[in-house]
């Protein structure tokens, strides 16, 4: 539990439904899962709500109506997926490293599904820099460890079924972290069509994604978008070879390389990045930007 | 041992340098491995070669000298690598399903790489249809077992190292296996960007590719050019559902799914295809092509 | 599906509650899964029943009232389990190659649990030799893969619990198992403490026991007690090197080695002993059984 | 790495032969790997010498005659293995739970095995409570992670090999750690046989023992043993419910439990113990050994 070792934090209560009353031990203490309805939202400085998707607003209302602030990793705050009333609008993404103007002492943040901070901080830097070609496809596939979906005892996450396999599922469909990415293209200047095929992983834990771009013109240095615009983050690695789950497992950090493709009529680049779907992915971002929403040194509490 | 299995093949001898005086049974019988200076070409009446890249010529030619047909499983007689003199020319491509007009009676076949009897058989219906937008993206990301890399103790290929992870290779390089898609691509009008991008999975046979592709118009129905061009084969599945690697595994089929993307707006396809790379991938296509030279039933001695 | 293959079987129904309405193929046939009300029993001449542990008895007193022969792969009627009404006793217990003369025959057949099958045929050659020392322990270490435990969908069975761990369960406990195998040890004359621990595999399929026995005096030839007992058996393999899972998975055998402990006092075997739970361990002894119950050959449609 | 985190250690230079010249990164400073005739092993308080077993004596001859403390993690100094001459004698077994006062301000400590650390803390309050059944069995089965066995190349440990399988190994031979074990059950009073049987699982690291013992008489409160005896100590969890790998991974503890065989007729326990291979089985227990040995509070620097 990333709070436990956090230097500036301390956990007020923790909500569980199904395992309310259940004890757990952080950091020393013990402490006792409580209902939503207990929650005395109001001692807390910052509540990490972690409610099923289409059901955060209420209590994230709660909250706020208390005086905390708010990290939501539902999607009900995200971009292109808010499905709530108009009463809390815009609501700063936190994709740390892109948006940190936007968080530093927000009251509530929606933290971005696992998916998009890969993608999406991997395909910054040419976005940015407009570099890509008018029009032009965005092929991602991604892949990720079965704890991206979620530890609910479905049949099809059984390990007879998970291991010696590997599938793509919601292909072609309007999976909500598409709608999330396309929200964030279309507000950053992008007229490419993203095409994102998620795959499901024989591992625990990690993403990694695999994009393919098509650029205006050849670039001279590859990785050096990546290593310009992530030049002083903490949590950002651009690498020369590509990066593997095992870099970045357990670990705050987003790792990114890309490569020219070779044999292309047209300029085209292949860009993969990694994160630890739980980490950087989740609960690691979410501490990040709770530390900026704090006001406080945004790396403290997290292994890079 | 897909020969022992074969109701009309009987295995001669084998060959293995590194194994050599190893006995081995095959139905039944007890064989000695021996060195290929020692084989007896000619008794065989086809030869099955799986000698290194690079290596296969003289091999191939000493058997073809004593009246044996090959089916060679290395690169060099492939379209695209062919690095071999010109003495031997327009040796047949042993993609079954799509050559088997030239299959049929040769006396050479050169067998496909695992990678590209996926792709190709998968991309050939939108290809032979003139479905691609003209210069647009193939975008291919593929995912291996680790049979595909072969049995040698390479460091990188240990339980340790495999086992929780993933990550792409040769990403953006000429891979041996691009030469080969492109040669085809190229002989069949394709016009594309072929983008090819491998990974290596924690798994230990099979292979899904994941293909997106630009389209010149919708599709009414996704399926139907696969249903069209496969409708009379026995080892190509067309399914409403993307495949998975335990669709395949042990089987000498390919089974190919695809569906519109959602929320583009030039037409875009997601493709994906499945097969046993130790199969239909290697093996399994062999002895499927061996039918075809022999003249006999294509699918004898084959598990569909 | 083992009877698809089987020459001389023809599947009449399956039933499956859950399913019900659904439909499967079956070598080239179609056939829908219908409730066990809807089952015609006395169509068929030979049913498996493969109820839940304590629902049997009144399904398979329907079977029999109807002269269908009955392979019955719950514990309901193993020894040591049988908590049925006094109605039919002496149901012969399905370890085939231990109780044939039994089987042979026989209207009903209490097929084995898997760890049983495995444990009891590497123990009986020391057991009817009279070889083991009196009143010593058999300490039995066994782990099998995950399809042991069923593929109902349990947390502690998704993959992201069952990878990349090990453990034992139910240690010291009564296992329905253990009932199984003392009941059997008892009967032939074993005054020994059989002390059985399971352990979960992070594997799909197979049991690997390991058994540790004291003898009364050291052995000439370690094997030559399996190689006596299972001189003629088909599915039986004495190996002189341990045997492993992947040595058995997918085919109906029992693989067995033993060998002397070094460096003790007392003379002491280890023995070992592989299966895979759903062949030998399950459906494949069912069938081996049920060949012998009809009178047809024991071997029909099972992969050695 | 373990020494970077250490906050009262520093490394002064690391050795490889196979990796001289290549750099590290430790802490935020680069090291270069150096060949072990460089080493200037006068600089350093303290060598932790990871040689090969058979090779470490010289090396650590020539740090003692320097003055350098030695953690020896080889099989070379440990008991029942000293093939080294009988110079350096009496060498402290740095199996810190129990031998802790002759490892205080030792020179040279000789690391024991990952599996005598998970069998030997297991075994130990049985034995020091003299409670085992007089010239008894002591059946251990063990199962190791892939790392137990090496970084190496082999054959035997691709992803190929050991994904979903499971063996026994060396089960009956004189293994190394056998010697090792029997010689501290000896010097301390045992007269039991020890069998030892070691297993490879297809899991990275971690090793689980399930130890069978024969008991004096029945014990009332099964655990208290192993309360009593560790009650004080940091890494050692007696635990009501039998340890999985996943409770001690990547951490310096090892993990018992222990509970009465059901139906047997002279009382009998099964423990399990679980550690990290390669933290409290390797290089957590060397320094917690080297905190000792240098008089610093021996949880410094430890995962627990």
């Amino acid at each position: 539990m990333l709070i436990e070792k956090h230097p500036q934090m301390r956990l007020v209560f923790a909500t569980a439904e199904s395992q309310r009353g259940e004890a757990i031990h952080i950091g020393g203490r013990e402490l006792t899962f409580i209902g939503t309805e207990e929650a005395r939202l109001g001692e807390a400085d910052l509540l990490f709500s972690a409610l099923p998707h289409g059901t955060s607003e209420p209590w994230v209302r709660r909250a706020r109506a208390e005086g905390t602030k708010v990290v939501d990793l539902s999607s009900d705050f995200r971009p292109g997926n808010r499905t709530t009333s108009k009463k809390i609008d815009r609501v700063p993404y936190g994709l740390t490293e892109l948006c940190r103007k936007e968080i530093e002492g927000a009251d509530l943040v929606a933290n971005p599904g696992c998916y998009p901070t890969a993608i999406l901080l991997a395909l910054a830097p040419v976005l940015s820099m407009d570099m890509l070609e008018e029009g032009s496809m965005i092929a991602v596939t991604a892949a990720s460890g079965v704890t991206g979906a979620g530890y609910s005892a479905r049949p099809e996450l059984l390990f007879a079924e998970i291991s010696e396999d590997f599938r793509a599922y919601a292909a072609g469909n309007v999976h909500r972290h598409l709608l999330e990415m396309n929200a964030f293209l279309t507000s950053h200047g992008g007229s490419c069509d993203l095409v994102f095929t998620p795959h499901l992983l024989p591992v625990a834990r990690g993403i990694l994604a695999t994009i393919v771009v098509r650029l205006k013109h050849e670039l001279e240095e590859v990785l050096e978008p990546w290593r310009q615009v992530y030049a002083t983050e903490s949590f950002v690695e651009v690498s020369e070879t590509t990066p593997a789950l095992r870099d970045v497992v357990r670990r705050n950090v987003v790792r990114i390389s890309a490569v020219a493709s070779a044999n292309t009529k047209t300029p085209t680049l292949v860009i993969t990045a990694a994160i630890d779907n739980l980490m950087k992915g989740a609960a690691g971002q979410a501490v990040q930007n709770a530390n900026l929403m704090l006001g406080i040194d945004e790396t403290l509490g997290l292994p890079a």
